[in-house]
């Protein structure tokens, strides 16, 4: 049975993955009239004249959105609402497991960039924070911009921000593993899509390294044509010397690959180009650009991935549930450059003494919510 | 300390009434590489290629989406979205303790009757169901017709057919208890808004009794000029006689009153203008068209109210979980006419023998989501 059909059947077994309990069981025609009408007409009033307090007097101070409209999920690509649900319901067991945050599944049966930013906004006073998931890029990009501007609660796209912070966290520590000065160092990110430029975007913050960007056509520089706008804006952040050309020409002498694009893009031989003890995240999912013990054989020093059965697994799920747990307790209804580049380095701080095989802390180890958590303030 | 102020603060000790929980704790990578990535790829490849499947592989089975846009709440009128929320979570409290029901409150911030209705459209794959709450009339009569035309989960508007539903079933008994034959009655319904409509309608599916709407301004007949195109429609269900004028003259010798309306409309001496032992359903909320107190004084021979502090209350909550959970459980996607008669002779038969203080189940009395839910099929 491969992991595919066990997946399913557990699925069907358990009859998904979340459920809704009671704060307090209304077993009483007094708790009844408090909870439900007439009392609850008390707080309503209250509530409408100040909108604001709904967070002291209803679910939403410990609650968030998982939102996708099923257009980039995991490696299936657009497989629409119906497919996105189990995996949006899934992230909401992870927010509950990791974060203790109550979160709900929702998928948009709508496609344009304008129709998903109005069914948000018309359904936003449900929530008191909305993780985006799997929209596509470019759409990604403005959705989640329009958002965050229009809107009075914390708005995150888990797949831009919370992977930019995981990866910054264990780049930090794979170059005090090899001993290197990030700010000298050449990085080459493969994929330029919604992890790929947010990547870009926060390294770009935090270090004065050399970026380079690669997609399916090569070098992204300004020789090209055929770059979208959105790809043409990564010149800002990247290519300050306006090379050209290819993945592997990008790669010779570079300390830091950095892939979220797809499997086996890396070979070894790119690997040997690499400056010495070279660091590679191969995070594309299932299959990592290329495989850790390959990676390793060319030369790599620290090579981490998307996948938990390797060592350093960039896994989000470091990320977002201590980010929301501190938007949430905190009042913080912007999460910013400065917060993202806080949470990255409290990840990093975790692993005081990194090692080739421990850059980043393991999805299960403890104090991990909290750490995050606690610069997003 | 009033029950609006003790309801406020036992809303803010609880910090809200609903929260989720897991149907298993994903504590092993080999668990949540099943409920998360990788397995969870398989289960969206599946519910992607089947969106009829997501019933067995995600929560949808067990639950339905609670909706407001806020502008008819309780006794409040239109208080916008913050203000419906602890309303809808309450409503969403009774689904998961009458019936075991996920459910979910959303609220919406759009207020135009085709945004709500792209809106709902928009998240339904989110839902296994959607209960529409607390819509202002008339709009609520087109965004229920369309939703259940559009969608393919149930859809049903609880302040019309569950009102309906629940006031049919006392209706029985109390033609019961006053050795009544239903057909040859006359009953004037007050309030020709969401409540009032939908009773006149499902009555007149029931039996051949003379109807009369009266709304603020009168009886409604086919003499008025002011009528709106919904109220107008009523004329195919009432008034076969054309009679015209006010509230006293159409309750002359009437013998059933059903008041949605407003508290105090009914006087004593109108009901002693009443056919003898006249049934009165004075439903105003928080307070009624007339006191049970002084309508028994004035002749009333059964009387029922909204409230739970007198005999024979008609509570929505009697109606919806079982209606939910029978569509749920039985794969009903649309619920008929036949299903909503059904579940009236299904409360009224837990009755076997009423009298006039006990005409309908209460609230917390046994059985009553099985019996309402196996007729829902």
């Amino acid at each position: 049975m491969d992991i595919y059909e066990e997946a399913l059947n557990l699925h069907k077994e358990k009859r998904g993955k979340i459920t809704t309990s009671l704060r307090d069981i209304p077993d009483s025609k007094e708790k009844l009239s408090l909870y439900y009408s007439p009392g609850v007409g008390g707080v309503a009033k209250h509530t409408a004249e100040n909108p604001e307090s709904l967070k002291e007097y209803s679910w939403v101070n410990n609650q968030v959105a998982v939102i996708s409209d099923g257009s980039a999920v995991l490696g299936l690509g657009d497989i629409g609402p119906y497919g996105a649900m189990p995996v949006m319901e899934g992230k909401a067991m992870l927010f509950k497991h990791f974060a203790g945050i109550d979160a709900v599944p929702i998928v948009l049966d709508v496609h344009e960039t304008e129709e998903i930013i109005s069914t948000i906004k018309a359904i936003a006073p449900s929530f008191g924070g909305i993780n985006l998931e799997d929209f596509a890029a470019p759409k990604c990009f403005e959705i989640e911009e329009r958002l965050k501007a229009e809107l009075n609660i914390p708005v995150m796209h888990d797949d831009q921000h919370g992977t930019a912070i995981v990866t910054l966290a264990g780049i930090i520590n794979a170059t005090k593993v090899t001993n290197r000065n990030l700010d000298s160092t050449r990085i080459v990110v493969t994929g330029a899509g919604a992890a790929g430029t947010a990547i870009i975007k926060l390294l770009n913050l935090y270090t004065k390294a050399e970026i380079i960007a690669v997609d399916s056509k090569g070098i992204i520089s300004k020789d090209r044509d055929d770059l979208s706008p959105e790809k043409h804006s990564l010149l800002i952040y990247t290519n300050p010397n306006h090379i050209s050309g290819s993945l592997e020409h990008a790669l010779t002498s570079a300390d830091i690959f950095i892939g979220v694009s797809k499997a086996g893009l890396l070979t070894q031989d790119m690997i040997r180009t690499m400056s010495d003890d070279p660091i590679i995240f191969a995070m594309a999912n299932p299959e990592p650009e290329i495989s850790p013990d390959l990676a390793i054989e060319a030369g790599a020093a620290v090579v981490a991935t998307g996948r938990s059965d390797y060592p350093n697994q960039v896994n989000n799920s470091l990320g977002f549930p201590g980010i929301f747990r501190g938007a949430l307790d905190n009042g913080v209804n912007k999460i910013t450059d400065e917060h993202k580049l806080a949470a990255a380095q409290a990840l990093a701080d975790l692993v005081p003494e990194p090692t080739a095989d421990k850059i980043i802390p393991g999805p299960f180890d403890e104090g991990i919510v909290d750490a995050v958590a606690n610069v997003i303030k």
